[in-house]
């Protein structure tokens, strides 16, 4: 039994990169001389985003494999434009006995109303409580789990014990600006156009995420932090 | 503290019927004549289901309002095309404490292999271990929760230690073209054309929604169980 | 021969109000109480606008049809996520000779480069040599059309020397979200957040679209133009 | 000014191969053990093709640049799931006078009615007004596009006499289980387990698409022509 306070974000493989966009770009403007266009591209890119002409951006592909509790995967799943997923099946597998805890940083009170909430770091009793009931909660759950599978019973069936805090692993393919639009929703900044209220456990899958999104294409992903963090 | 084995699928509202896929389809071989045609449709409908022209039965929605397990949920939302969710959120608010245990009906014992599994019911055993354990890992896990709120810890975090069997409740709208897929994948049956292995519980919430979608569009759905009910 | 100005476009029929954005954003934070709330729905749909929470908007949906240059359906037909279409073919039919021309409105000279275009009037001189122009090329084409068609030409053969101004009738379906992603990108106005260019032809379809959307969710359509027109 | 029979299609760039469709399917039976797995993908491929998985065919990606008329872009740009798009603007550039003339193989005679079409060769007579029409209706479309531009109308506005049969260029990117869908419906092959009737012209580019696919991805391509040609 394994308790967790990461979140594990690899970039399996990719393509396309800005340079790539500007091309996708060119060809609207250009027709088949795109191609040859050996310009800059930051300008074009820039005023792609500033415009939100969105298709350029889709011209690439970002495959990620994630190791996140299964509350975060229920998050992150709810994106579907643009975005491809396969996750570990508690139907097909036993699920490892890996389960999420906050780590001491994470704030543990909330105020305020839905919408906008504030967090607070909370006191040495608050961590305590919080620790002595996951470690309860969890080990009950994970015992019992245990105890149903080796009587017998169906995976599919035992694993409705099993806590939204277990670790599930799962591919998730995007593209610049499904990732994008994923980042605007999914991280929070003082430059952000618009407010966005992640929980802060996606957000820890978002930020690997997007530096790895900085690296791969560091001009389109300067426009977008120019540009108000809005997907185009 | 609540047990329960049953979904809960209601139609809220609807727009669309037969006819209407027919005129969608009239438009493209009559252009504006579509609209004053009165011939009957099931044979157009036919016609279209065989030869897979899809797009006409998107023209029409369905909004169900649904309660399921969140194990339930999770497999429910993996379904993009065709489909918006609005679901109850654990971070907004304090989940009820209902839990899914299965009915008597469910099998519970799984021989095979993945792709190929069979159920079979199991013993009175098979019952009483599994009704021991789900209820001391439910009881269990609604306690750690209960004490996690009034300690004042944010209900975003308390929440990991809640299971996937808990009750959820979602709203989910679809067109009959994305609904068909959804039950040639989540039902089984003797006339599909291709086989397919959902777990029971959403097989549960599909054929309720299955048995409004007959009553709406009975045309459509004659021809989609004629033609190996594979959606167009 | 017919030569046209306008565009048509009718609701065809729909379903879903203001009062069920709301309805659906509720399940998030109430449950199953969400469908007893008789509150109003103004101040709720003006904070999900604001905070972008889009899924609540795309549980409704609203059926055009629509009478418009095929250049125009081109444009269209780029917006993919939440759109359903039906088009008329000129594989199955022979298409009607109605063709479009600009009315004395049409701005007819373009000056400065892509992304900042402005439009200017034109002079009597421009507008007659834009009536002779189309007048000439259509009757070609449609005289050449017809004559291939006697020849007995396959029609999606001889369709090819058809103009892209030739009219074309379809049916569309969308929700609130995907129609106001159409609006802020085929529309211009002075209260949008982002500058977008459509060309007068589509913005023409959308300008008579919007009207009926705001008749329709009048608190969601105030929301919108409140918040710069942005779909959420 | 050129006419043209042929088709271009160029495979630019792609990511994932059969090895990345088996991995992403291991994930749900192995979870984390996924990426170590060393065994042949055949046999899981298809398995995954014949029980229609369709996810793990998800996470790769191809983008073609394709040179063809526009009434192929026309009903290329319907497929919405899992594609995207940029294709050069008659708005924002001069078009090239490069038109579609079929090629002597090219079958002008339709029998039958929709859906159940057949078509013939045709004879020299037949042909002989093809040629005479198009190159007529062409001509008259090209220069009357001329002259308005020569008159300083936009190219927004003088476009409309531009023939379907004008050549158009796009990049279009998608994955492999979206190209099946594609194939599925725009080839027509004995082994098919449904029958689809593509127009000629845009089948041209699907088989071009179908070789670079078969090539990057043999087992997945073998799987899908041993399973009737249908998308999973």
């Amino acid at each position: 039994m394994e308790f967790r306070s990461d979140m594990t974000v690899e970039l399996a493989y990719h393509v396309g990169l800005d340079q790539d966009v500007a091309k996708a770009a060119r060809v609207s403007t250009l027709g088949e001389g795109a191609k040859e266009d050996g310009r800059p591209v930051e300008g074009l890119i820039n005023f792609l985003m500033r415009d939100r002409h969105g298709s350029p951006f889709e011209h690439n592909s970002m495959t990620f494999y994630i190791e996140a509790p299964i509350f975060v995967a229920r998050e992150f799943f709810r994106h579907r434009a643009g975005w491809s997923y396969n996750e570990e099946s508690a139907r097909y597998k036993e699920l490892e006995p890996s389960f999420y805890v906050p780590d001491k940083h994470r704030k543990l009170i909330q105020t305020g109303k839905p919408g906008a909430y504030s967090f607070e770091q909370g006191t040495f009793q608050h961590r305590g409580a919080l620790m002595g009931s996951f470690q309860v909660a969890y080990r009950e759950a994970h015992l019992q789990y245990r105890n149903m599978l080796e009587a017998g019973i169906a995976r599919e069936v035992a694993r409705a014990v099993l806590p939204v805090g277990t670790y599930t692993s799962f591919y998730a393919t995007c593209n610049a600006r499904s990732l994008m639009h994923f980042l605007s929703l999914r991280t929070t900044r003082p430059n952000s156009a618009f407010s966005s209220f992640p929980q802060r456990e996606i957000e820890m899958v978002a930020e690997k995420m997007e530096a790895d999104f900085a690296e791969l294409m560091p001009a389109t992903y300067e426009a977008f932090e120019r540009h108000g963090r809005v997907a185009p």
